[in-house]
């Protein structure tokens, strides 16, 4: 039978932050779940809109004209070519749903990508 | 800037029942809310794998080899061609995730696709 995923659940599995884990895959998208601490760098997807998800704790987004801060049962949707810089002031758990072929840290960044894996 | 959607706000904007709503649209996929009590009829989507998210309440979707049930936090991925069948026994709140056009009767149902409209 099809898995019944528990979000909460599959959080307990891991510690790291910035580093994204795979929890499904439908129309060629990923549903990924993460833990974040501090501020990521400024970067931005040229074909791919993302969205994000608080499970549990607070997360800013900023945009260079503007900010949104999201709490639990809140979402945003960064559209493609959009730069942004999450900073999440204390830990916060977020899913993302975005196409399977979008790397973290952005489009032309000189920084390693997180290794995506299934849990 | 871009719109936080709170989702337990917008579920408070309607109280029809299967009846999904638009609430976000990113890489050709929508994501609706719904509210759901009673047996749908058996349906499948032949090219749209579909996520059906629990926000409140609990959902059993019955598949012809067996079923699934989900609480609050909790989700599956239908895959695409594979009959299935919601039945909600008390009133559940859930998100769903698929693309853009997917007609919620099915394919091929002689039954009226609920009209989609942005909420």
């Amino acid at each position: 039978m099809f898995e019944v995923v528990n979000v909460a659940e599959k959080l307990g599995r891991f510690e790291d932050r910035w580093n994204p884990k795979i929890v499904g895959e439908l129309n060629g998208q990923y549903v990924k779940l993460a833990k974040l601490l501090g501020e990521f760098h400024w970067h931005s997807h040229a074909v791919e809109d993302e969205l994000f998800w608080v499970v549990r704790g607070r997360l800013e987004i900023e945009f260079r004209d503007g900010s949104v801060e999201l709490g639990p049962g809140e979402f945003v949707i960064v559209p493609r070519g959009v730069e942004h810089r999450p900073v999440a002031r204390e830990e916060v758990e977020i899913m993302l749903f975005e196409p399977a072929g979008t790397v973290n840290v952005g489009d032309g960044s000189d920084r390693e990508p997180a290794i995506l894996e299934w849990i």
